[in-house]
Parts: structure tokens; C-alpha cells; sequence
């Protein structure tokens, strides 16, 4: 096999950094991919010019392409859910080894995408898919392969660490960031995918699964997106040696395993709560290694093209080699997975930070704290800033130990029931990691 | 292939964290490789009660484990040259795939041993040999392989790290940590290895081959030691902004390589500065992805183990494919790789942290700036202490822009004549890297 062919659906920002990139970097990618790798087809809505076209033939038919038997490696850079789903389909039913970078298509039909690949005797690489330029599915799937893992915990949206970080260095709030991002083009016209945290679901699901062996469980994930987040929280969870970051956790527990998206106070000893701006890390602790982590862009052209072309160079050297990529997609072979059920939210443990609008008057905190000792939740610190003008509500800022969350909101709904307390309690969930040695 | 048979020589830390490891985590191991992984025999000098031997032959004699049909793949844990070295090349004729935890082993002799693999159709694995149980071989020669790598930057030895670290953070002096470092069994008994940056070259001279597809050349490594730094140095950079790490770095110019091991202060804002203690990271700056770290635990008895599962699972997934692992050893294809030459420590470029022993009188800034800028050296900032009694010599300090070490020792030559200097100008290179965005 002298040349490995690929075409690519989708002429965007990921599909022209991937040409881009094959173009400037073809001595070290062929020197390294054992074949030269050559773009033979693009099939996209319409031709553009951000990337140099020559001797790649161009189609608006995407049916074109997956049916072009010149073709080995179909690289779906479309995204999206129903077209991309189809495409890739038919690109595995008709032999080709197919590299994506559709984390939503991967979260929510992975699943049944891997069978097909296996029925077909080819590959689903996407690593590009998660933390875009971070070999994070490599660690996960062969560095770590020693490994049990017990917890993982990522900063995997860029857009939300970008308005985090923000808030923070410049004591600015949500929605002024927010527009900024958007006039930066970090944040799409309609955010919510990313502050919501939806599209940090996506990623945590597959980072799951490939961590645990588990079945890809998308639509179990809880999240919470940074929206509600207020400066003073942050500026609170400075005073208390912390930082907020958008966290996606996946843990596993005895009975089952944690699977949420949330805000989420992190000690700013640990070197993940120092990531910022639109950087993405990913720290994974396991009984071998220990802690590890992983940083470095989490989207951008190029940086999501790295990855696309990491999987491209697997396939090459497998196919050089005689054989497809022999790397299960989840990480286990597909008859070693096991369901593990995800716990609700109730049942994952956690500690919190709790911030308590109330009156500013010596008995507050002791009846706090005593509807907290009732119900066995250890408080490990307080801070009580005192009020400018009698009358005033003053915030009763905590932190708890690790208690399951169900009992904190019993907890909660009697405390916001005091009359000295005033309006919702505002809850953030706190992360401990086992301290780096 | 239902289970790959390995036989481990060495019965020490690393070794029976193979052993112990693959215990443990026997489901998961196989549930990834895709066949179980059978540790079948051992040879050692003596036999050692460090981990459950059930089911495990034990040898004295290496020579029978090398020539033992029943075995795929030999793990050469002993360390050393010599005897390693031997034992690598007979396990390789004999058709065995070999891993290694050994890095001097590897960027010694590393050249001849991986042209022996490729003659015997087998594979020589050394992930354990370079910062532990990061998977950083794994990302360079796969995740990062569409990248063309500009500089490569590592914290690569836990020790040196762990006293940096404490003389920071305590104010302590080197001699007083070093000592605790060997009570704690983090140093040997002679440090050398560690303190001076031998270890670290090693570990250095395999990276920036595999980053640049050059052979090993580590004789050319450039190595200064950490025994030098003075507790002065460290708040000095403190005051300025840095952090002083002992940095393995590899760069590129258009004439060559950088290759250099030594003390460096690094601005307090990236994140490799914050990495302290026992803990490794290596920093990647190239072309396509941008900067991406890689953080975890450099040593360690099951830290290292999972380096060396992970590179027997990657031969029990390619066997079970039917063929040997297709990732060339350095990267790149061994006839693609290309001489690049080591550019002497003269040659190299970066800015200097200097401090001058000066007499505190007006005109000594002038003379330096004088001499600076007649050997057109910018200066980015001064630092000028107080004298405390009059005649008492102060400690000018200063940072200069990038510039050729060469031009700096010229200049430094004609400030050490001046005669309100005293003494040698204590010089610490800096690193500035690409700031993420």
C-alpha cells in the first residue's frame, strides 16, 4: 500500500484544517504513517477557499463519495445528528474505515455505530471528538489499559472555561462574557449548547464509557450548565482557596457509576483548577498510575484536525500492516462491556459549597448548623461577611465534607423553610481529588 | 491467540508491579488486550516475596527465560547496561517482542537495538522509560502524529523536582533536601544520576528523537545540574515572576537541534511551572495542535508497571490482529528518520536570568548596560537590592531577552573584569514558551 485515500465530507472549518495540515505536514505524516496519505475526494454543499483544492476532485453528492470505491477512509466533518448518522452508515456498510469528529453522534448513536463498524470489519476512530487536539481516547484506551479507573474529571468545553476564567480575572459577570465569547466566536448565536453544558455531556458520556467498559449512556447525564453562576461565588470560592470550573465527573461507585455535568469548586492546589481560558484538561485518577492529566486545546481548526489525522495515521499503519485497526472502539472488546447503571444525582456523593441569604443575626448560623448536625452533614468551614446597613441580608457561606446529595437537599429545604433565611439556598458541588504526590 | 505469554527478568519494584498489576486488574487487562496476559516465568538473582509468584515459574538463569519457547513477549526490568543490553539483543534474535522500563538502555544503544527488532520481525517497547506513567511516547508517536514538533519541554525527573519544589516552598537549602529526598528513598544514595541531569538526558535524547525523527543522540545531550541553585535564585525568580524547574529541552532551529538539560526559570503563568513534587510533565509545542501537556507520576512501583502493561497490551492487541505492532520505534519509519545535528549549548538560543555580585554604587547598572548593549543583549527587567551596611556587596539581577548563549558569555567575560564586579555572574537560562491561548 503505497497511498492511503480518503475523502472528506464537509468542507468547514475542521475538513479545511485537516487538507491544510496533510498538505504542509506530508513528509512527517507519511514518514510516520508507513503510506502516504492523500485527500482524493471532498463532498460538501458548496466548493470554498479555505484550503488549497489541487488534485482533489469535488462533489456536492455525498452519496458520491461513500460509494467512491477509490476511497478507504471516510472522514465524516459534517456534524450534526441525522445526515452525519446516515453517511457514516452507509460509509461502514460499504467497507471504509470511517474518522469522525461528531461527539454528538458519537455519544448518541456510538452504540450502534461500533456494532455496524465490527459487523463490517472496519474501523469508527474519533478521537477528534473529544477534547479536540488532546490524544485523550489514545491515554485512555491504550496508556492507561493497566488500569482501573476510578474517577475522571474534564474541563471539555472551551466556550464555558473561556467565560469562567473571565468572571474570575475580571470580576465580570455571565452575561457580559458571554457576549464577548459570542463576538469572538467562541460561543455560538445560541449558546446553550455549550453553557449548558450539553455539548460537555457529549464528551464526559464517551470519556465514560471508554474509562468504565460500559455502553455509551448519553441520555443519563446529569447537567448543569455555569448560567447561574454568580461573582460573588466565585469570588467566594477564592476567599475558601478554591476555583469554579465546568466540570464533567464520571466516577464509579460501588453501585453504579456518576455521570454529571455541573459547576464544581476544585482546590486551587490541584494543577486542573489552573487551567483557563479556552483550554481543556482532562484528569484521570486510577489504581496503577495514579493521577494523570491531560491539557491543551479543545477546538480550533487545526488543533481538531491533529486529531482527525492521528486516527487517519492508525488506520494506515494497521491497513500498511495487513490488518484494521485491532483497538476496540470503547477501549474493551465489545463482548467484555457491561451495563453499569448510572446513579441520579441524589445518589452521587459530593461535597458542597452552600451560599444562605440571611438575616444578619447571631442565632442564624446556629440554627443552620444544628438542622446540618441533625442531619449528619460535617460542615468543614464558614464564611460570614458581615452586613453594611442593619437589616441587610448577609450571605452564610459553607463548605461541606462529602455527603450524598440527597441529604443535603432535605437539609436545604428545611433551612430555606427558617425565617431568618431568606429565598433559595444556592448549591455548588465541590470535587476532592486524591492530592497529586 | 487466547493468552501472550510474558517473561519477566528482574524481581525488583518495577517487576512486581507488573506482577502485582496484572493480579489485580486480570478483567480488565484482557477485557482491553483482547486475550489474557500470562506472566509465565521469572528469572532474578534471588527470589523475593514482594508479590504473589502462584502459577509462575522462577529462574536464576536469564539465558533459559530468553530461550523459552513457550514465551512472546520478555520484560527486561533489571536496568543497567550491560546485562541488559545482552539480554535485549538475544530475546530480540530469538524472535521474542521486549519491553523495558531502562532509558539508558535506550538512548545508548537504542539505534542498534531497534534495527535489531526490525531484522527479527519483533518489537523493542519503552514507554516505562520515559516519565513514568505518562503515556507520552504513546502521544508523541501516535496522538501528536500529524504535528510537525517545534520544542518539547519536561519536567522529567521526580527528584530534582521534589527538591526544587521543597527549597521553594520551605526556603530550604539544596544540600538540607537533598538529604530528606534520600531519607524519603526518592535519591539514591548517590544522586548524581538525578541531581545532575544524566537521568533526565536519557529520558530527553528519546523524546526529542521520537518528536523529530532523528536517531538517538544522546552523548550530545547538554546537562547541567540543580546542585548550583541557590535559594537566592529561587526568590529572585519569585520576585520576577518565574518559577525555577530542571527542564529537559529539545528545539528546533533551522541548523539543527537544541538538546539541553539545566536549571530554568519559567514565567509562573504557564502551567508546567505549577507542577512540583515527585510529579512529571512534558510540554509539546508543534504546528497543528498548538500546546498540550502531559502530567502524572514519573516513577514509582505500579506507576511504571502500567507503562509496561500498556505496551504488552499493545503487542497482544496487534498479535491477536495476527501481526506485530505497526508504530514505527521512534516515530517515525526507520528509513525516513534523518540525521539532524545537536547544535552546541553556544549555539542555542534563549534568555538569561543573570546575578551580579556588584559594590552598590550608581555607575555599576551603567558599565553592565553598557557592555549589554554593546553586545546588543536587550534587558527586560533589573532587579537591585539594597545593600544593608555600606560596602557590602549586592546582588544585581537581571533578565534578558532571547539571544545566542555564545553573545552572553561574551558579554558576561567583560562584566566579571569590571571591578566594582565581584566574583563569577551566576547565569540560569530561561524558557519562554508560546503562551496558550
Amino acid at each position: 500500500m503505497d497511498s492511503l485515500k480518503v475523502g472528506i465530507c464537509g468542507l468547514g472549518t475542521v475538513a479545511s484544517g485537516v487538507i491544510n495540515v496533510l498538505n504542509r505536514n506530508q513528509f512527517e505524516i507519511s514518514a510516520r504513517a508507513g503510506c502516504k496519505i492523500e485527500v482524493v475526494q471532498v463532498a460538501s454543499r458548496r466548493m470554498r477557499d479555505n484550503c488549497d483544492m489541487t488534485g482533489i476532485s469535488f462533489t456536492t453528492d455525498l452519496n458520491e463519495l461513500v460509494n467512491n470505491p477509490d476511497i478507504d477512509v471516510v472522514a465524516e466533518l459534517i456534524g450534526g445528528h441525522t445526515l452525519a448518522k446516515d453517511l457514516v452508515e452507509r460509509a461502514l456498510k460499504n467497507g471504509k474505515h470511517v474518522v469522525t469528529a461528531n461527539k454528538a453522534l458519537i455519544a448518541e448513536h456510538g452504540n450502534d455505530l461500533f456494532s455496524l463498524a465490527a459487523e463490517n470489519g472496519v474501523s469508527l476512530a474519533y478521537e477528534a471528538g473529544v477534547a479536540g487536539g488532546i490524544p485523550i481516547i489514545k491515554a485512555l484506551r491504550e496508556g492507561l489499559a493497566a488500569n482501573k479507573i476510578s474517577a475522571l474529571a474534564g474541563i471539555i468545553n472551551g466556550t464555558g472555561n473561556f467565560i469562567l476564567t473571565e468572571m474570575k480575572d475580571k470580576a465580570r459577570d455571565f452575561d457580559d462574557v458571554l457576549k464577548e465569547a459570542q463576538a469572538l466566536g467562541y460561543a455560538e448565536a445560541d449558546p446553550t449548547f455549550d453553557v449548558e453544558g450539553i455539548d460537555a455531556a457529549h464528551k464526559l458520556a464517551i470519556l465514560s464509557s471508554v474509562a468504565f467498559g460500559a455502553p455509551l449512556q448519553f441520555s443519563k447525564t446529569f447537567t448543569e450548565g455555569i448560567s447561574n453562576v454568580a461573582p460573588e461565588d466565585i469570588r467566594n470560592a477564592e476567599d475558601l482557596g478554591y476555583r469554579i470550573k465546568h466540570l464533567g465527573i464520571t466516577k464509579r461507585q460501588s453501585n453504579g457509576i456518576e455521570l454529571r455535568v455541573h459547576p464544581t469548586l476544585i482546590p486551587e492546589s490541584q494543577l486542573i483548577a489552573k487551567v483557563d481560558g479556552v483550554m481543556n484538561a482532562v484528569l484521570i485518577e486510577s489504581d496503577a498510575v495514579g493521577q494523570t492529566m491531560y491539557y491543551g486545546p479543545g477546538a480550533g481548526s487545526e488543533a481538531t484536525a491533529s486529531a482527525v489525522i492521528a486516527d487517519i495515521v492508525d488506520i494506515a499503519r494497521a491497513l500498511k500492516a495487513g490488518v484494521a485497526p485491532s483497538v476496540p472502539p470503547l477501549g474493551f472488546s465489545m463482548d467484555k462491556m457491561k451495563e453499569i447503571p448510572v446513579l441520579d444525582i441524589k445518589e452521587c456523593v459530593s461535597a458542597f459549597y452552600l451560599r444562605i441569604s440571611a438575616e444578619d443575626h447571631p442565632g442564624v448560623l446556629a440554627e443552620v448548623s444544628s438542622i446540618m448536625s441533625r442531619h449528619c452533614i460535617n460542615i468543614e468551614s464558614v464564611l460570614q461577611k458581615e452586613s453594611a446597613r442593619i437589616g441587610e441580608l448577609i450571605p452564610l457561606v459553607m463548605l461541606t465534607h462529602e455527603v450524598q446529595e440527597a441529604k443535603i437537599d432535605e437539609a436545604l429545604k428545611e433551612i430555606e423553610m427558617l425565617e431568618s433565611v431568606s429565598g433559595s439556598v444556592k448549591k455548588i458541588r465541590v470535587a476532592q481529588f486524591a492530592q497529586a504526590k
